[in-house]
């Protein structure tokens, strides 16, 4: 992380530049930041020596070295999710910019803002057999909401312009409706330092191209970007509203569904409505509102929904436990009626198993028109933006859903988490772990929890909280591969103090990651759940198959972590206890500096504990 | 690596299979094995399933099992590249795929064999929010030779002769000219695991399918693939081949000049022409040949051609010093005036400047007909098989180059690599750590060189052997990426001694990679050479320019790699000085188990050292 310090510094002066890459990458970088980028992830490297000049040269962008471009790009990712604006990434020709792609697909099903800026071989070089020189067009396919491959530079005043225009645009379709990846691909012919060239820039340009080098910020007064955005969000018209509405209110056995929505995202783009739009909702309708932990609404509500019995929200009920009971309970309770869904497929397959055999009408809310919805039973698909629908339809519905189901999942969610948490004493298993977390978290605090079994455990065993928890995952492809940078871009971005919670896989998948602690300055807790191996495959019935289940899915490892505290200069520590984890987990979010606590469990055992939690949810609740 | 111990296991029943699923990839796994793949990478992964457990129970297909995708396709590429055929690699869904990206470039551009077979959910689940569900079609653009989407598995007998035929075809592509990448997506539905499923596979199927159940193994007397390949090379027609014949007889000074083409590679697949063909070649033009370390031959040619003064080669001279000296000399020189050019662009910008600068006729000869030449000075491209054209030019050209010509490049080897050894002893410094890898590797061995500093220290500082080193490098795309797993990759294929130079911020990027030392069982010589950062970045321009010189391009990291040696068991020693590598070093490669031989070394007094002895260089040949 450079210094920021040196706050008398002040912005290159575009007009002056000693050639033109510095002129163009001054312009582009002038423009990102005059459209309020205030962080950069760059990856060093040759070709895209004009843009990381213009980066570091400017005093208003924080730049943030990572040497492993996979792990830059989930940096980005993961400050992205947690300040809902794109944090630029910049790398050089070659593979650099491929080993941004799975990140790149993340933002893209995760619909996290993301700018790809990799610099390229002029066009000339293009296969023609040159060093470092791959093709760098269309490089995520359809994975981004726009590619562009940029002109040449050149001190030209359309050119200019265009370019000015052309990253207002970027940052414009990285945070539409979805927000997503956007990939500008930037060539540079040398020399590519800011050295003098003499006459490549004329003297009198900046008179010549007055827009281009300026931007908007000094020339006519408009501060700011070059071209402002403005976004209409979409909202149901009277009939198509009159027949949720409708449905809404003739049912009486009703559901509020909201899934994976990562929050706080982008202003106007969350896929889920905000917390008072989501609290009147479930007021007006009496519909039990199921919260996935990735939905914003599992953590954070007032006591009287989570509750379902107090406070502002009497009529409403927030759930969380659905996970561990919705299964044992769906063939005795009376069949759903409707749900309003928002957000993701919801993370627990329980669930969404539930919802696939109802023959409940089933809306699916999305601001953008997504059709996510794998089990195919939803009936109708709004496009709507979700604050504004839930409100609507807080303010209008008329009659309430029946107090005796509302009741079925309080006392559900009453039993359950007193189950739960007596469970969590008897002996340590992974649902423990990611239990204590939930409840054990500060308030406020940022928690990034990995793919696979972290998130599944949390969602099943992390009970509803009014604490401001900000929970984060990587759900959009549920890979392992960058969770370690995701959950640290998040935590550069905010005071809270940060959790990442991960697996052992996932842990050595993003080892890389690390580095950025110390290079970006970002203090964590690392609860690293190590049970050897792929503890999920023990979920599987490939389990029963040995071989090959230990060599090629279990696949143990032996990995003794604690070098990887050596290495980068965490202290680490290892536990085999629940009281141990939660006095160690309490001391380290408490205190300074990244601590690895390394919490050991057993797979198999923990699985098989798991099952016998849920007989006992089974005969506590059928 | 699975145990092969098991030899009386036998091959899996196709006919038998518990259902389609695992019909489906014992057919394209058995496939695969009866033409001939003998080796795969797998990454544990659900989705996966089928194809993992096919490959597991042939007994005569090691698994290499991987955590680490990127890593994984990485030591596909290596193991490609010293078996010349394609090492398959499994992944599951979702971003899996995405990692294998870099490889897969790699791989496109080096043309090394690779063969992806990425699992899919189900076509009906594409882009309908489905967990770990990505858009894999086509996931890697242009950079493979071929794509194919399978068709869902079904007991059916024309899809089952498909099959069979689509992984012989895969294999071809991917084994042709020029060899490369080829992606198949194998879409599978549940159950995944070889559970049985009643009627899902007809009893008597092997009956009603017998060439897509057995193949030709043992259904026809005819062994092997169920399609055999044969594949023409190219040859040039007699007035083509007689126009290069009268170019290069009317030339008294002519080059060869042999570009990076990863020897060995698939037979007939070669960019440049075999030993022998070379040879003579050189001896019947008396042109000298300048050999890239990449090129198969700066190393293993007889001590005739090495020395230009005796053997069966009298006539011909071998010379691997000229990025040394060749900017020095010339100017001074007469003009080249005729160039016969194998491989891809040589590493040696010197020598690329060299011909650059040059009004000869350059004539680009390549089996694939690719324009691998940026520099646009080449004056003929010839699509040839390089060993015919050798042989047939050194039939049957009758006037061989000047004695005086040759004469000057022996000479200027002999007093620049005097000159080199002395300088080695002086002072450490990188290129004096290369030197000595290329003087003290046995013979045989294998050595892989990362980008991006050691492939050019070797070029330059590397002196013509006649030991078989197998040089190997990444240098179709030029990244830093993989070079660990691609070394580990090659490794895994012969018992010749492994060594592996790097430098930091490559050992750093692909540190995952280094599981495989113990997971697949290779024994390496890893030479590091450690200046904490980019020292390739104080060859250039930028390092006049602190601020950002050193935060965003020299980017020291600080790591103490010690700890790497106790997260992956391998011996770790630090040496500072030149005798101590050098005996480090060649107790290393002598004994058992993976060591580390990290150099600590100053990128800046290097590069110095460096410019001094290219001074010394030119006051010496000038």
């Amino acid at each position: 992380m450079t210094d920021r310090d040196d706050a008398d510094r002040s912005d290159p002066d575009v007009g002056t530049a000693p050639n033109r890459n510095t002129l163009w990458a001054r312009t582009l970088v002038g423009e990102l930041d005059a459209a309020g980028v205030d962080a950069v992830c760059v990856a060093p490297g040759s070709r895209s020596t004009p843009l990381t000049v213009a980066f570091a040269e400017r005093p208003d962008i924080e730049v943030f070295s990572h040497l492993d471009e996979r792990s830059a790009a989930f940096f980005a990712l993961g400050r992205a999710k947690r300040t809902g604006k794109p944090t630029p990434l910049v790398c050089t020709s070659g593979t650099a910019a491929a080993n941004f792609h799975p990140a790149v697909i993340e933002a893209n099903q995760a619909r996290v803002p993301m700018l790809v800026l990799t610099a390229d071989r002029p066009p000339e070089l293009r296969d023609s057999g040159a060093n470092q020189t791959i093709d760098q067009q269309k490089l995520y396919g359809d994975a981004v909401r726009w590619y562009a491959d940029l002109p040449e530079p050149e001190p030209e005043a359309r050119k200019l312009r265009s370019l000015r225009t052309t990253a207002d645009r970027a940052l414009a379709e990285s945070t539409g409706t979805p927000p997503g990846p956007v990939h500008l691909n930037v060539p540079f012919r040398k020399p590519l330092e800011p050295v003098e060239v003499p006459g490549d820039v004329p003297a009198d340009f900046a008179a010549e191209a007055p827009l281009g080098v300026e931007g908007r910020t000094r020339s006519d007064g408009l501060d700011g970007p070059f071209v402002r955005t403005a976004r209409g969000r979409p909202e149901l018209a009277g009939g198509d509203f009159r027949e949720v509405r409708r449905a809404v209110e003739s049912a009486s056995r009703g559901l509020v569904v909201v899934g994976p929505a990562d929050s706080p995202v982008h202003e106007g783009d969350a896929a889920a409505p905000d917390r008072d739009a989501l609290s009147a909702l479930a007021e007006a309708t009496g519909f039990p509102v199921l919260a996935d932990p990735l939905s914003g609404h599992r953590f954070g509500h007032d006591d009287g929904l989570l509750s379902g019995d107090g406070g502002d929200a009497a009529n409403a009920l927030l759930a969380g436990g659905y996970d561990g009971y919705l299964d044992a309970v769906a063939e005795s309770w009376p069949d759903l009626e409707v749900v309003v869904r928002f957000g993701a497929s919801p993370t627990s397959k329980v669930l969404r198993q539930y919802l696939e055999a109802s023959d409940a009408r089933q809306f699916l809310v999305d601001p953008a028109g997504g059709w996510r919805e794998a089990s195919f039973t939803a009936t109708d698909l709004l496009t709507s933006d979700p604050t504004r629908l839930a409100e609507n339809l807080a303010e209008r519905v008329e009659s309430s859903g029946s107090d005796d189901w509302r009741a079925r999942f309080a006392d559900a969610e009453r039993r359950y988490w007193s189950l739960v948490s007596s469970a969590r004493e008897e002996r340590l298993f992974e649902g423990g772990v990611l239990s204590a977390v939930a409840a054990d978290a500060p308030d406020p605090a940022t928690v990034m929890v990995s793919n696979s079994m972290p998130i599944r455990d949390l969602d099943r065993f992390g009970e509803p909280r009014s604490a401001d928890v900000t929970v984060l995952g990587n759900r959009g492809a549920s890979g392992i591969d960058g969770i370690a940078s995701t959950g640290l871009g998040a935590g550069s971005a905010t005071d809270d103090p940060l959790v990442i919670v991960t697996g052992d896989l996932a842990y050595y998948h993003d080892m890389n990651g690390l580095l950025a602690v110390e290079r970006s300055g970002v203090d964590a807790t690392i609860v690293e759940v190590n049970n050897d191996g792929g503890g999920i495959f023990h979920m599987l019935p490939i389990e029963e198959f040995d071989p090959p289940f230990t060599d090629q899915f279990r696949t143990p490892h032996g990995l003794d972590y604690e070098a990887t505290g050596d290495l980068y200069g965490l202290d680490f520590e290892r536990v085999g206890e629940l009281d141990a984890f939660r006095s160690t987990f309490r001391e380290s979010v408490e205190s300074a500096g990244t601590q690895v606590v390394e919490v050991t469990t057993d797979a198999e055992a923990s699985h098989r504990f798991r099952e016998q939690v849920a007989d006992r949810v089974a005969d506590r609740l059928e």
